[in-house]
């Protein structure tokens, strides 16, 4: 059994993690550390754990945590790479859902999260977590950056299409939007139900911080420069992520939908959906699936993918998982097989 | 592996029924039936299936369900009555979601649905499938009448009260609230999301169909005479019941938290939580479990229970495969030990 | 014109009141103050507002406010009792929609509110603004106390029952259930969309602010003791209340619903629905309307009352300005016409 | 006053017009046909206008509807084309909410509809009532075309942009997201509560009615010719619409902001808000308002619009009180101020 350990337990991603690894068959789960919530039985602040999770927050200690096989960090940007190194001394592999190891160029960081990266080093070993990409790296690596919500939906929906260097990568657009529970179990007025409930904006539309972390994955999908317009939106639901993805056909498009197919054929955790499709973001809710339809509207030169997934589960907590089945050389379907909690 | 089969999967007890068969370990899923769908494959009407639910719908025959170990009936009332005498007589074991085999009184029956009763001598076979009621009749039985989800929620709040003849039993309310999937997947204007969303309302107030099979419930559990006051609401959200239950003591309470502790110490799906507890209803989300608090506010002499269930889980589909795990002598949580989704 | 200064403008009673008070024919803005967003556009603010509102926040100031013919306390408690003498001092009117002014007992006010009460003398002359029942007082008051949304709502639904001494006074139950609006517009984690959507649960249920208030009206409508067990829930929408109440019959009841036609005949904001109607909060929303329907379920000895309001509008800010109305001697529906926003 | 009736006063479109016209102070309702609810009181179907409509839905006849000044369509395609000649030659101006005289090109509207056109003189007469667009044209006509929900948003969202000359006409995009009102009140199963509630997708990918409206109207802004990819996806909410648009620069863009502040200077209900504002969707929830924000991510040579509005309002029923105000020599924004519901 892995022994697994949870840093920053308390949000959504930390509670879907515990979702996730109380029913994993090859998991046992560790530790789970708060500084605010340390004592606390977990079941105590997430009643539905009652009965499955027995574990109390502790206070984060490294003698804790290095007694674990891996680490999950489901904790703000700037946690991880201050205790990665002492970690990884110990042997302990470690998966960070947040920010500290996306994103590969070290200003890019800087100017985007706004601190300094402390550990350069550690950063250049980490891979980016994105199996359907970076599935040999992950399998061999100590540490793991495992992607934003956004960045999976789209680099998913655009893969086959720049590596097949069918469209203009100079000129993507990503009109994504995403359910509440993205935004994090922060108390912030913006993400309150009546704020939130009955209505629908776009924000960020002069830069997100998922904005580099894209871009960065869709440049090594493609031999041209990548210039992308990402404008995300805030849903008035809990979980799903839809991304649209518009791209402009630079030569024969062929059979777009046995491109995809072809694409994902062995992938287990993505979905190509048959033509005339329109995935629902509730068709992965609860579930470790990427589902995607293309389409090329009016047989025009504008290709349009659509793309959805769960942000806190391929999107955060599953891809995680994903991750760490890689890592620790289990079938990497494992623990993850749920099916979709519709309606 | 028990060969499992469906009539009537098109609705939402249908799908939830072929989430948790599919992922059951003990259970193949042989045939399940639809006229008006018959060809088409059950993941294509529901895609959060694809990939875990190959069968296609197929046309209702006796040649298919009768090889079946054990066939449950998610059909409106009228529809299993018909069908149980040939499928009981080939060994087929049912479990009826609808309301053919749930009030044994044949007069009350026909009363509240409005139609005669084609097999009474069934009628006066099956079981009442609440297991924490008739567990071993439950087991021995060839035919269960599964509850109705108001039923399953305002009978275990109500009862270890009942059962210690601790309430007056002639004056109980039943002020229970429902999620709109209770509504079933029928095209009606009343369950529009631009009606029934950003709403509240009563319904049924003169009389539901739930007030019979609850009071016979109840009747069950006490020595006295049964009266109760149900008023059923509608929730603008898609899935749980919330059930608040008023009562009034007739003599001294003693620990009313301990009382329901030991009532449900054996039972793996009720949990009695701690008091001061409000149990949420997304706290069972997906999960076949009651959560239950008990209140006596101001130490007053009256009584508040409050009980909360999945309608589709607990209230339907997974309290059908807890009754099919009993009759078919597996263990009873076998398939059953999924985890709410929350947030 | 009556000139009308705010309080505290940036909860939803607030802005509520603001776009009320904007569409009010004889009422201009003079003054809205907040602390914390001085010198801020409201309508930056809340950009419902723009080309409506063109008022800045200002600091609070005796001056600013002294020059208003009424002002509106939207605070929290504390807040008004602070600046009340001053104000009225100078012979400005006062409406309070926080709670400093509604229980009249002072060690009432102060178990429930955990403070001493600074102005007992005002609080005595202060009238509880619920104009069915405190018409004449409130228009020769100087200083209204504004009811809790609950407390209105239940009220109005208990008062023709007690008056008429057909139920038991001790007995009464109340289970009402509340928009998320009704927890304000403070950052906290219980009243995020990914907490309170999707889901249902009761609060408060050993005792809630508002159940002195309501006893305390009850009290006043009834010869006999009251008793009430009020349990309150919170509805994943943004507005709305919906109270359900339980009394015993302890007479004859004649014909109910003349009783209550009867009783609100004249009551431009109280409707009472025909015989087996259901009243939706949306119908009301947006409006100040209480709209109650009555039963007497399968002809027994309880009677159950069904009454609606929109929190933020006959439950706050739609109740204080026919207060304002009132205490003004303007006509009481002067700029309270507005049609609920269905669907 | 202006004597008005409603054709097809059932569906949302329908009380929406009844709710502003009851307010309306010039305004008398004549009369609302229905065949399906004829002898019902409005009131009964729409709780809602409870003391504020009196009126009973009557079988549609040539004599009540020939004595209104105007006669508004809430109706199918294809209703109103058959009434409009006798109305017409009765003198009654004509507002139809419907489709039939929205397309000028007659192939167009058949293709797209699927049925013949009636009165293609009346259409070739008929007006398309966009007022930002047509204001004068409106005045002299007799009969109105209303435009959809989505050609709403997403016209009023370009026009600057084209105008000036400013975009590749040719390949634009409109991602575009309603609110389940748009569909209608019709009982079908993906507009249920549990199907759209907690859901977010795509639809009419590869084409949708209303893009060769939004079309046709871009096409008379552009001196170029016009290609659109238009993705209307279905929102988890009641009212509301939000169109996102992508426009690729082909000069200098110059001040954005201030070419679209110039552009609705005069514009009393499009409001150009503050540069880096993200629309919401509840400012506008119950207004006739059209909200824009103007963005150029990253300074590059991208366009985003941002255009939000009330399907029912300024997409539908304010809309076509607006062309009423204008037909009959009314001040535009009569009955039309009201200030958006929020929260």
């Amino acid at each position: 059994m892995i022994k697994a350990g949870i840093v920053g337990g308390t949000g959504y991603t930390g509670v879907e993690l515990l979702r996730l690894l109380a029913q994993h068959p090859d998991v046992k789960l560790q530790a789970i550390t708060s500084r605010s919530e340390a004592g606390m039985p977990v079941a105590q602040l997430f009643p539905s754990l009652r009965g499955h999770v027995d574990l109390a927050f502790s206070e984060p200690s490294l003698e804790t945590l290095g007694a674990c096989d891996v680490v999950f960090f489901a904790t703000p940007h700037g946690v991880a790479m201050k205790q990665a190194p002492e970690l990884l001394a110990r042997g302990v592999k470690i998966i960070d859902l947040g920010a500290d190891f996306r994103l590969k160029d070290l200003a890019t960081f800087e100017k985007w999260y706004g601190m300094p990266h402390t550990c350069p080093d550690i950063l250049a070993e980490s891979v980016y977590g994105l199996p359907e990409v970076n599935r040999d790296a992950i399998r061999a690596a100590r540490i793991v950056g495992n992607p934003g919500c956004y960045p999976t939906a789209v680099q998913l929906g655009f893969m086959p299409l720049l590596k097949a260097g069918l469209i203009d990568a100079s000129r993507l657009v990503a009109d994504a939007k995403s359910g509440v529970s993205g935004a994090g179990r922060k108390a912030e007025v913006h993400a309150l139900f009546a704020e939130a409930g009955e209505s629908f904006k776009a924000y960020g539309v002069n830069g997100h911080r998922h904005l580099p972390e894209i871009s960065q994955g869709l440049a090594g999908m493609s031999s041209e420069t990548v210039g992308l317009t990402f404008v995300p939106h805030l849903l008035p639901m809990i979980r799903g992520i839809h991304a649209t993805l518009y791209g402009t056909l630079v030569k024969d498009a062929g059979d777009l939908q046995a491109l995809f197919e072809s694409a994902y054929a062995n992938e287990p955790f993505v979905d190509v959906m048959p033509p005339g499709s329109t995935p629902e973001t509730r068709s992965v809710k609860g579930a470790n699936t990427c589902r995607i339809a293309v389409y090329r509207p009016q047989g025009g030169d504008t290709v349009v993918v659509l793309s959805v997934i769960d942000n806190l589960v391929k999107g955060a907590a599953g891809q995680a998982i994903q991750n760490m089945n890689l890592m620790c050389d289990l079938p990497e379907t494992a623990g993850l097989t749920q099916i979709a909690l519709l309606p």
